[in-house]
């Protein structure tokens, strides 16, 4: 069996009886029932995928998969394409977004070259397993073959797992780097949940509303030209996606295969979630929406895979940002439920 | 000239030179401008607070006010008062929400007894600073004198003052525990907002609807018995607050004075909050409102203070949890603007 097929028959519903008795749990801890809201309900989700009514979650990993993209031949983005690349060496040299934030969550950050345009040197910590310098421009014909497409998804499980047995995480996250990704995730998003593309695309880095509409009709033509069928994530995948979405959507497989909390960050990380649901199902319960970018519909998206997003801080970068911002409120959450006391240990009275 | 005095004259508004500094590096950072959203808005805010273009902010205190309420007797908690007390043990042992939390973040927990009803025998790591056992029942009167309500006030200050020459904090909060407290919270509340007390009442730690009537009903007769003058903040907090709340403003002034950042946790601290702007306006300047609580009224009072709050998790505990769950947002703000490098630095091509 690949790679795939065997990661995909591993990934099995979350825990219902664990979600249960965390939550019976925080019914006993000294506070009014309930009174700590969703961070109650997210540690019975937490103790759902990982199967134990207390989780304890070690240091997180957040996994940023770069490439690039054919269709910004289209002019869908603002900045020139060599700046993925650039982007690559500053996640390598500590100095990004994502490389600040992962520092102040007390996460690792692991940077991937999934489909960068130009050469990138070896470098400590970078994972170099480009499969093509770039996508294919999704507004002519296909991103990728099928071929391409179960690679990308592959290369995100086995980073994954490789990450995991050198080193063992509590948590996962997913991040991406690539410019002009918001237009083929937009496709996939359109796709895959019926929405429209003008429902979808969004200003991504900054566009006018003159290349909003330029976006909308490249994502309505990328899906007349590919006439992608839903019910085939991979072929999905392969029609409208991005290297670095594909190894996003393997990384989703991954954590749910291994029963690890997995935040999935904004707009181009939903869009690999979405492939990944698509894949497996049941791979949604292993799921956290870390924010709600201000990206067009992106909160349909969520609400497509059931989530609901902790952070509302209008976040729009991408590179893991958000979900490195919300990798705290999982560990606390988890920390309450394991280690309050509860009103008989403390001696206090509960309601009358 | 008396602590409070002394203390509100040492307010002067935060800088809007170092906020327009801090946006401006943040313009040079490697990420599209603006797309770090709210973040990005907080480091300046906090820049302006601390009057210089990169804070750093180093670990926190929250600062946890207990006492009780004489409003109890109307049957406004669904717990009885003998539960402050025990809670506030429960800070000290460390097995509470409030507890787990600050750990979490880091940061360090400061106890303090205002006015809880029973004796609490003294402990390593309490400010026993008793003003008396209780306040009085507002719907009969007076919650206390105006000389108690300066104590309340100058006692949060100076609790803030001492703690900080002890050691140092880079960012304050504030928390609650007193049964009952949501009540003189909304009348507080409705006499600064002007907002009706069926606008500012709500469940607490979970009254039916019956429950909130009666609670409206006890608040409308504690205004009408105490009439408060809106411009008097240091009668409103003697006619309707708590000895809690008062310490709780009382931490207010002494973080703007001493130009610190001060998260104000929920629905209790933020009519704190409400009395020290009433005392000081430009004390506003340095409030982040940490969270929006589900307790009715509770966003509008934020509003009068012209605050948004940070995260909206449904908590309603009270404790300065959600204050303990909103400062690493506040200290990853600060490392981004200071930390992250600059499109110069880093080599990476700018928007077209």
């Amino acid at each position: 069996m690949h790679l795939l097929e065997s990661t995909i028959a591993a990934i099995s519903p979350a825990s219902q009886a664990s979600a249960l008795a965390a939550l019976a749990r925080q019914d006993e801890l000294t506070k009014p029932r309930g009174s700590l809201g969703r961070l109650e309900e997210l540690s019975a989700r937490i103790a759902a995928m990982c199967d134990t009514p207390r989780p304890r979650l070690g240091p997180g990993a957040i996994f940023v998969m770069a490439a690039d993209h054919g269709v910004t031949a289209e002019g869908v983005s603002l900045y020139p394409p060599e700046v993925t690349a650039q982007m690559v060496a500053n996640f390598l040299s500590g100095g990004a977004a994502i490389s600040v934030l992962s520092r102040a969550a007390g996460a690792r950050v692991v940077t991937a070259d999934l489909g960068v345009a130009v050469p990138i040197p070896p470098a400590p910590g970078l994972w170099a397993r480009k499969i093509r310098a770039g996508s294919s421009n999704i507004a002519r014909g296909p991103a990728m073959s099928r071929e391409e497409a179960r690679k990308a998804l592959e290369t995100g499980i086995e980073i994954f797992e490789t990450e995991y047995a050198a080193l063992p995480f509590g948590i996962a996250a997913t991040g991406d780097m690539g410019i002009g990704n918001t237009t083929p995730s937009a496709a996939v998003a359109s796709a895959l949940t019926g929405l429209s593309p003008a429902e979808l695309v969004g200003r991504g880095t900054g566009l006018d509303d003159a290349g909003v509409a330029r976006k909308v009709a490249v994502v309505e033509k990328a899906l007349a030209v590919n006439h992608p069928d839903p019910a085939d994530g991979l072929g999905v995948l392969a029609a409208l996606g991005g290297f670095e979405i594909g190894a996003i959507a393997g990384v989703c497989l991954a954590a749910a295969a291994r029963r690890l909390p997995l935040l999935v960050d904004g707009f181009i990380s939903t869009a690999g979630a979405l492939i990944a649901a698509s894949l497996a199902p049941a791979a949604k319960d292993f799921m956290i929406a870390a924010h709600a970018s201000p990206e067009r519909g992106h909160r349909a998206m969520l609400a497509h895979l059931g989530l609901e997003p902790l952070l509302d801080l209008g976040l729009r970068l991408g590179e893991g940002t958000g979900a490195a911002l919300a990798m705290p409120l999982c560990q606390a959450a988890c920390r309450v439920l394991d280690e309050m006391a509860t009103f008989a240990e403390a001696g206090v009275s509960d309601k009358e």
